[in-house]
C-alpha cells in the first residue's frame, strides 16, 4: 500500500477537477467567467434548453419519481433501466454549476426541491439507489457485473462535489457524505473486496475526497483502481473481462480497450488517484495508454470507441467512418482524461485534444436547439432516415437524425454537465502566470503568487483567427501569460506590443511586467485545409477530409444538387479551397452509376460546414472523408 | 388467399430441395456421386471428423440429455442456451444424409440412438422442446421473440425430411408428423396468428410438405411467410422490428437486410412458398431482394451481413473487410437461397454464387481437421491471439484462430448437414439434358425425358482447369450435357470432339445423341487476377484482391519475412503475379513505421493462398484486400 503523501496545500479549485498537485492548478469558475463567443452561446444553450430538456423528459417518463417510490410517497414499479439515478444525478450536478455561475431563484427551487426527492429516498445507513435492496426489489450489489448500483453513487457524489466546490455545503453533500461512509463501511479496507462492472466510482470518490478533504475517499478510490484487472466479474457472451478492462492491472496495460466510456472513466479515476497517492508509475502508465489510443484509436473528430458491438474500441488504426460509433460520453471521457493530463503535465498537446474533442465530437450531439441529441457519432451517414418526433423515446440515435431521449440516456445529461462546467476547462496557473488553453470570449481573474493578474479575452474564433488579450489587473512584478497556438496553426503570429511575431504550435509565453491595459492580440491562419488520414487506417484510404481551424468539415447532401447524394462524389485535390463564412468551398466531381442517372457533368462546387452542426436542415446524408478523383 | 395450384407429379429428388416446379429438377444424392476431388476430400472431412466432433461436444456439455431430462430419464438442469436442440437436430439431418450417401452400421446405430432419445422428448400432443413447457420452465409459446421454439422445430421437420429423402420413413418422420400435427393445431387456420423471432420453420414446413406430400404444411408455411412483416414481435433496446424481417411483408421489401440469418432462410421459405403455390409475384419480390443483397452487401468471398452488432446487414455498400461478420450460418443462408434461384430460372449466375460462397465464405468456417470452426469470418485479421485450446467452450471466434464449440453453436452442425449433403447441389436436369453446375469430380446418372444419361467427371478443380466429361450410358435420341463456364473464366474452351472451341461464361450445352466413351473436356483458365473493389465500398479504396479461379486468395503473416505483418505491406500492382502449386505469388514492398523499425528495403516476393485455408499453420494475421503501393 502507498503511504499517504503529505498534501501540498493550495487553493481549492471550483471547478471540476482540483489536484492536490500537477504542474497547473485549474482556474474555477470563480476564476473564468465566459462572456460571449461561441462557448457563451453554448453555455446558454445549457442553460435554457437542455438542463430544462432533461428535467421535463425525466419528470414525465418517471425516473425522478423513482426516489419517491423508496421514499414511500409514490406507488407503482420503478421506471426505466437499472441505472437512471445516475441521470438525474448528472443533471443535479449541471445544476449545480450552473447555479455556481449564475444564481438564479427559480432554478435554484427547482434544484432543490428535486434534492429534497432523492434525499428522501436514503437509507438510513446510507444506501442510496431506487432499483436495488428494497422490498421486491434484488439484494443490494447482487449484480456488481450490470447493476450499475456504484457507479450511479459515483455520479451522486460528483453532483454533490460540483455542489461544494460552487460553495454550498448543504443537503446534498450531506446525501453524499452519508452515502460514502456506506461506500467506506461495505468495500473500504474492511469490506468486500469487489469492483462495479461500470467505473466511475473512482473519480467521483477521488474528487469527492478532494472536495471534503477526507482522505478515506481517495483511498477507497483507490482500492477500486488497484482491484481491477483480475477477472473478478463475470463474462457473459458477448463481453468479455477486457470489456470491463478487468483482463489486466491498470498500470499493466499499453492502451484504453474495452467499452469506451468504462475505459475512460477509469483513467481519469486512475490518475485522480495516481496524483492524491503520489503514484506516478501509474500516472505515467495511464498517461501513455491514453496517448497510444489518441494517436491510433481515435478518430479525426476526437472520437474514440469505433465497435457498434459493446460500444468498444477496435484495433490500433481500425476506424471505420461509416460505423464510427464515438460515443458521445466517450468523447466526455476523453476530455475528463486529457485535461487531468494537462494539468499535470502541462503539454499543450492535450489542449489541442480536448479543443478537437469538443468542439467536434461532444458538440455534434446537441441539436441546435439542444432538445435532441446524437448518441452515436457517425463520420460516414449513407441514406436518410426519419427523424424523431419530440416527444418520441428512442432505443438509440444511430440514424441521421438526433433524438430527444433514449432508453439509455446517458449523452444528454452528460452534455448538460459538460456545458454547465466549460468555463472550467479554459484556463490554469501555474502560480507565475496564467495559461489560456482554450481561445474563448472570457474574463478571468486568477491569483498568482504575486498577486492578482486579470484579464479579458475578446475573439470571434473558430470563426475568426484573432484574440485579443487585454490585462485588466496585473501585479507590479513580472509575470506570465500564455496562450496556446494550436498544432495546426503555421504561421500563426503573437503581437506583444512589438509587432507580430512568428509563433509556433504551444503555449506561447509573454513575460513582463504588466500594465492594465496592455494587449496581447494572437493571430491564427483559417485557410482551409487537406487532410490525408493515416496510412494504416484501411477504412477511409483514397480519402480526404476538410478541416478549417479547429472544426472538422463535413459535406451534406442538402448542400449537393437536387438528387446527387454523398456517394457519388469525388473530391478534386487540385482545386482550390475556398473559405466561407461557415467552412469552405470544395470543388467536386460526380460519378454516375445505376443509382444516379444523370448529373452534372463539370465540377460541382460544394460547401463543406461544420461537422458538429450537420442534420441541423432535416435529414441528410454526410460525409467527412471524401474519395478523391482518380 | 391463393388457390392450391394443381401439382406437376415429378420424381422427388433425392437432395435437400425438391420444388414442384421451376426450371430445373436437382439430381438427388441418389443421382450424384462425388467420387474425389476437393468435394470428395471435404464430403471425407465431414462423415469422419465433422459429425463425431459435434456428437462429442453435444455428448459431453448435456446437450443431448436435455432430451433424457424431458424423458424423465436424468435429472438435473437444462444445459445451454433455449435452442440448443436444433444444434442436435441439425446433425440429425447431416447423420441422415450421411446415412443416404453411404450406409455404415456404427453410424446407423448412433443416429438411431440419438433418435430414440429425441422421440422419448416428445409430448403426448406432439410438441417436442426441452426448455420450453415442462415443470420449472416457461410457458409453450411465452416468448415467440427469442424463445427459438419453432426454429427448433424446423430443424427437427428438416432432419426428418433428410431422412425421407434418403429412403426411411422411420421413427423421426413419425415424431416429425405429431410435431406438425401440433403445430398446425397451434398455428394453423385455426389457431394464433403468430410468427418465430427465428424464421426457419417456414423453409422447414415446406420441405417437409414436399417429402411428405401434404399440402397442409406448405400452407402452414404460407401463414408464417404472409403473417410476417406486421410488426406483431417485440422489440428491444437494440433489436428493431427490421433485425426480424418483421419490418415489412416478404412481398414488399426490395433488399435483405437486419439479422443476416433470419433473412436468408425466411428468403429460402418464401421461395419454396411461392414455388408450391404458384404465386410469381412472391418469388420475383425474393429474386430482386437476393440479387440487390449480393450486388451491394456481399463480400468478395460471398459472404453476407458485414455488422457485429446484431449480425446484420449493413447499408448498400458498407463491407468493412476488418469487421466483417459474415457469419458462417449466413453463407450457408446463402447457399439455400440461391440453389434454389438457380432450380427456378436456370440462370448459371446463381452458380456462380453457389461456387463463390461455397469455396470461400463457407469453407473457411471448418479447421482442417473438421475439429474447430469459425462462426464469424474476418477478411481482415490485425493482431494474432491465442487459439482456443481444443476442450474449451468459446462464447464466440472473432479472433485469429477457430474455436471447437461454441455457446450459440449453430456453425459446426450447419457445416455439418452441407458437407454431408453437398452431392446435391452438383447437378440438374431439365429434362432434355443434365446440367452440370459444380466442376466436381463425380458420377452422376439422370433419367431424363428419352432415358437414362449417365456421365462421369474427372477434374483437379480448382487446382487445375481441366474438367473432363465422359459419357457412361446414353439414350439414343438428342440429349443435352451442359457444364457451367463460371463468370470469370474468360478464355475458356469446350472441347466437344471436334477440337476446343470457346466457351463463354455461362452454361455450354453440347447436344446430340451420345455414345458410351464420348468425352468433353472443358478447360478454364487459372492465371491469378487482380480484382478491384466497386468504387463505392469506402472501406476497401485504394486496394485490391487477388483470386485463381473461382478462389480468394489472401495474405498470411506466416508467409512474410519474420517480424513484418500485413499492416506494413503494399501490392505493386504492375509486377506480374504467378501461379503457385496452390496459389499465386506477388510482389510486394514493406512501409516502414515507428511499429516497424527496418525491414527489406526493395521489394519482397510474398505467396497469397486459399482465403478459406488462412490460420491453419497457427496464429496469424490476415488480409484479403492489399492497399496498393503509392
Amino acid at each position: 500500500m502507498n503511504e499517504f503523501p503529505d498534501t501540498v496545500v493550495r487553493r481549492t479549485a471550483s471547478g471540476p477537477v482540483a489536484p492536490s498537485r500537477g504542474a497547473l492548478r485549474p482556474l474555477g469558475l470563480d476564476e473564468v467567467r465566459i462572456t460571449g463567443g461561441s462557448w457563451g452561446a453554448l453555455q446558454e444553450l445549457g442553460a435554457d434548453a437542455v438542463i430544462d430538456h432533461c428535467l421535463g423528459w425525466m419528470d414525465r417518463i418517471g425516473w425522478i419519481r423513482n426516489f419517491d417510490r423508496i421514499a414511500g410517497t409514490a406507488s407503482g414499479d420503478h421506471e426505466g433501466i437499472e441505472f437512471v439515478d445516475s441521470e438525474v444525478y448528472k443533471l443535479l450536478e449541471a445544476m449545480a454549476w450552473e447555479l455556481g455561475r449564475r444564481p438564479a431563484a427559480p432554478l435554484a427551487e427547482r434544484y432543490a426541491g428535486l434534492v429534497d426527492r432523492v434525499a428522501a429516498a436514503q437509507d438510513s445507513d446510507g444506501y442510496l439507489h431506487t432499483s436495488f435492496g428494497h422490498p421486491g426489489q434484488r439484494p443490494r450489489y447482487s449484480d456488481l457485473e450490470w447493476g450499475h448500483e456504484l457507479y450511479c453513487h459515483g455520479h451522486l457524489l460528483q453532483a454533490a462535489v460540483a455542489r461544494l466546490r460552487t460553495g454550498y455545503d448543504d443537503e446534498l453533500p450531506a446525501v453524499a457524505r452519508r452515502l460514502a461512509e456506506h461506500l467506506w463501511t461495505e468495500f473500504g479496507p474492511e469490506g468486500r473486496d469487489a469492483i462495479c462492472g461500470h467505473p466511475e466510482i473512482e473519480v467521483a470518490l477521488a474528487e469527492f475526497g478532494r472536495a471534503t478533504a477526507d482522505r478515506r475517499w481517495i483511498e477507497l478510490a483507490r482500492l477500486f483502481v488497484e482491484r481491477r484487472g483480475r477477472r473478478t466479474l463475470g463474462t457473459t457472451l458477448f463481453q468479455g473481462s477486457d470489456y470491463f478492462l478487468d483482463d489486466m492491472p491498470v498500470r499493466e496495460a499499453s492502451v484504453l480497450r474495452g467499452h469506451a466510456v468504462r475505459a475512460m472513466y477509469l483513467a481519469a479515476g486512475a490518475l485522480d488517484v495516481a496524483d492524491e497517492t503520489g503514484d506516478d508509475r501509474l500516472a505515467d502508465a495511464v498517461e501513455a495508454q491514453y496517448r497510444r489510443t489518441i494517436e491510433r484509436r481515435s478518430y479525426l473528430t476526437g472520437g474514440v470507441g469505433s465497435h457498434h458491438q459493446n460500444e468498444e474500441f477496435g484495433d490500433d488504426y481500425e476506424l471505420p467512418a461509416d460505423r464510427a460509433y464515438a460515443e458521445t460520453c466517450a468523447a466526455i471521457g476523453s476530455l475528463m482524461v486529457a485535461w487531468r493530463l494537462l494539468l499535470r503535465t502541462a503539454d499543450e498537446g492535450y489542449a489541442d485534444q480536448i479543443e478537437r474533442t469538443l468542439l467536434n465530437a461532444v458538440l455534434v450531439s446537441p441539436r441546435h436547439d439542444g432538445r435532441a441529441f446524437y448518441y452515436a457519432n457517425t463520420l460516414h451517414q449513407r441514406t436518410c432516415t426519419h427523424p424523431n418526433a419530440d416527444d418520441e423515446l428512442s432505443e438509440r440515435a444511430e440514424a441521421s437524425m438526433r433524438a430527444p431521449w433514449f432508453e439509455v440516456s446517458c449523452c444528454p445529461t452528460n452534455v448538460a454537465r459538460t456545458l454547465a462546467s466549460l468555463a472550467g476547462y479554459v484556463a490554469t496557473t501555474d502560480g507565475a502566470g496564467v495559461h489560456l488553453h482554450q481561445l474563448v470570449e472570457c474574463e478571468l481573474r486568477a491569483e498568482l503568487d504575486a498577486g492578482i493578474l486579470a484579464v479579458r479575452v475578446e475573439t470571434a474564433y473558430p470563426r475568426d483567427g484573432v484574440v485579443r488579450i487585454t490585462v485588466l489587473e496585473a501585479p507590479d512584478v513580472e509575470v506570465g501569460i500564455g496562450v496556446r497556438v494550436p498544432g495546426w496553426a503555421t504561421g500563426a503570429t503573437l503581437d506583444a506590443g512589438g509587432g507580430a511575431a512568428p509563433a509556433s504550435p504551444g503555449l506561447a509565453v509573454t513575460r513582463r511586467i504588466f500594465a492594465p491595459g496592455d494587449e496581447l492580440v494572437l493571430t491564427l491562419p483559417l485557410e482551409p485545409r487537406l487532410t490525408a488520414p493515416h496510412p494504416r487506417v484501411d477504412a477511409v484510404r483514397g480519402q480526404l477530409a476538410v478541416e478549417r481551424g479547429p472544426l472538422v468539415l463535413a459535406l451534406e447532401d442538402v448542400d449537393l444538387p437536387v438528387g446527387v447524394d454523398v456517394e457519388h462524389v469525388e473530391l478534386d485535390a487540385d482545386a482550390p479551397l475556398v473559405a466561407t463564412d461557415d467552412g469552405a468551398q470544395a470543388t467536386l466531381r460526380i460519378r454516375v452509376d445505376s443509382d444516379l442517372a444523370t448529373a452534372p457533368d463539370g465540377p460541382v462546387p460544394a460547401r463543406l460546414r461544420p461537422y458538429a452542426d450537420w442534420a441541423n436542415r432535416g435529414p441528410s446524408t454526410m460525409r467527412v472523408w471524401i474519395p478523391t478523383a482518380r
